[in-house]
């Protein structure tokens, strides 16, 4: 059988006069795109744009809900209800859906932003709404996140399909969780370590934790960044050893 | 053959801890509601509780979109690209869609709000991008606008189902276009005529001008008021005399 | 000597359409108001029409600064840096000093507004960001918060003048802190109760505890109440009982 | 006598995450910066950090005030009452004066952007709004616009002082107006040819319009561009120029 995974990237997070990430680049090496909704980055204008710009890429298109807070570009915590959390989510995955089936394309997948990313894997009842806006809004639609989280759980309890994210760049806790970007190693800056550590973790679904134990993971989706060339290199080198190693990449919807 | 009309409320403009508007009361008198998106007033949990309201009270629910002004309310003109209004449209649509269908609401219409349905009832640049914003979304959805405007133009063309909109409470010029509220005669404040009006407009399809010579029009829609209780009151009014004069209120859908 | 205290409110929390609070009430009866500076609530217009009001009312102003949370009403708990709230409160003081002045009023005072005074309560480098915040616009601004916080403690150690809040209508705890809103003994609903405890704090600078223990308070000024008729009645019956005791009600400012 | 002028740029325009505008490159070429208020553009944090870069680099500091439309950049002409417009523009320079205050520095001057200082250039209501409100904060302020315009007139009207801005890049009609942006000649292409026209406009007040006619100008400040390196580089340029001809670059406050 032949190896699948699928690279993602966040992208459409410019916003009115600003511009921000090299998203024409990035685009012609990931399989999934999670495109900003207007609410911690983006706006009606990019989202169209990025939309196109995916259809012209044969990218797979996903919304990338966040807090309201365009000042923080959502990544900082809001204590914010989980009724009032269903509604954002529902709001924001709506507009990128209308813009989406405008496009002739279907919407594959969710995955939440920052701060918001962040509490809902830890936090139940955040991620319940978060998994009950995506039901609400189309049973179909890809949950995306880290696996063992609050947010896993929450989606399979909402019958949602669920795809393991992984981090090219993290370092991990022999728990499977990523080493906290308070310590010195939570990154992997060696950039054919990093290369190599997805290639095992695609091909043997294992990884080697900071401590030296092996932990098993599942990875359907590999996460890369567009803010920078030096990260666009890394995405085309990690498209190309992917591909020379016998893996397709491919949207995470044709195989999960 | 039955005759039938739509009465239609804008409701959903609360915004966080803001309330305006007399939406439980108004629900109870419209078989249409225009929603706010969260652009000139509504935020996604007004809008999801907007929703619920009406699927209580069997009102069909519409999108009533606005330009990107909270503090202006959307009454104020902006010159805004045609090209960021479809944009802005679409991002509008497809949030309050995504609040019905998760409900297991079908939107039925859009109408725009405030400056932005003044401005596409007289630019056709502007009509033709709010077209063409809700054909993309879903060509089954019907515009609301008054008759021999742009914005009907623009609908035509674009293949829409269009709704003509009357007010219960404005005179009209022998053209059919509104008095200006800059003369003083613009605004019929005797409950009693307002209502003769629309009964003669529903069953002649007929109006008087403010020159005294009869005008032809159709109305599809009647727009009723939900903002004090003297409006409600006379909502309340128009219904009853409408029914008693054997005319049927129900969703424009169901008719047109 | 004459026993002095100030009554202080929050208002100028409308914005664009919306009209929150019953501002013209509440300014016959206090004699600091706290304008909401546009984050949280407030919009220029607003607080240029709020400034006006207070100055015809002879109540003094200060600030009222909060999250960037309109949505909200400020009253949800965000992750922002210290650095960044020191900027967000220099901006919004200085945009009300600027009504202030050009109304030939004087800026009295600096009180945060929901989920940040709670945080500012306790939390040190948020505190002292406010208060350098303070200090930076102006030395001669009074800070007001609650006794025995670290925002007090931040106000003396930039060298501010504080004073000290108290609450009508809350229990407090033996240590003095309010009972948290968490339990059903969290508020008193009896006025006549809640004029007494009030009358007492001025006078003696003694409140009973909810465990029937006696506690030493300073009260330099008492927030009320402006968002309802019974609100406001109960300002006017706690003023009118101050005065028939020999307080006399006057701006923090003239006695600190 | 010393022949002085003044070269002003937009700065403090980037938003949250967002970066735009090489300010640390253009403040070493400036005298006067104009400071995105957090209306069309800037934010608490971004005016502090641009305040500093200022000081440490001897520019003096002013307030660039503009529509509340940050997904428009402020370039969007909108409908907004004179009266609106008043408290608008003292909320933002009131915003700014408090961080140079806070820094030791004085706020020299306001300069409007955008389609806010396209509308007061022939708008006498809203430039009156305009004027009344920079005299309201500061009377001793500047008032920064092109000659012979509404702007000018309203200013002097309110007692303000007023420089006469002028654009390096742009040609001018037989009146003294800029050349439309729709007309192909509007720009001036030729760096050299831009920094004699304005050397000739300091020196000689004088200039040649595009049809060959000498236009006489008064020329206080020149605006300069600090979005791309070869506006950057221009500006550099300029100054030398500048300065090699004898001409004193300083702050606006020093000679007007």
């Amino acid at each position: 059988m032949e190896l699948k995974v699928d690279l993602n990237s966040d992208i459409g997070e410019s916003f009115g006069a600003y511009r921000i990430g090299m998203d024409e680049e990035i685009v012609k090496y990931v399989s999934s795109a999670n495109i900003a909704c207007g609410f911690h980055a983006g706006d009606p204008t990019v989202m169209e744009k990025t939309v196109v710009m995916c259809q012209k890429n044969a990218v797979a298109v996903g919304a990338h809900p966040g807090f309201p807070d365009l000042m923080g570009f959502g990544r900082r915590n809001m204590d914010i209800s989980a009724s009032d959390i269903k509604s954002y989510i529902i709001y924001q995955i709506g507009a990128l859906k209308a813009f989406a089936e405008s496009h002739g394309l279907k919407l594959q997948h969710v995955k939440t932003h920052g701060a918001l990313y962040n509490m809902a894997a830890v936090d139940e009842k955040l991620a319940d709404a978060i998994a009950q806006a995506i039901a609400a809004v189309d049973e179909n639609l890809i949950c995306v996140a880290m696996a063992n989280t609050a947010m896993q759980k929450a989606a399979e309890k909402a019958g949602l399909r669920f795809a393991c994210e992984v981090f090219a760049d993290r370092n991990i806790n022999p728990d499977g969780t990523l080493v906290s970007r308070k310590y010195p190693n939570a990154m992997i800056h060696d950039s054919d370590t990093a290369v190599r550590r997805v290639l095992r973790m695609v091909k043997e679904g294992m990884v080697e934790a900071v401590d030296g134990s092996q932990v098993k993971v599942r990875a359907d989706t590999v996460c890369v960044h567009g803010d920078n060339p030096q990260a666009v290199k890394f995405a085309a080198g990690l498209r190309k050893a992917l591909e020379e190693n016998g893996v397709k990449i491919a949207p995470m919807a044709s195989f999960l």
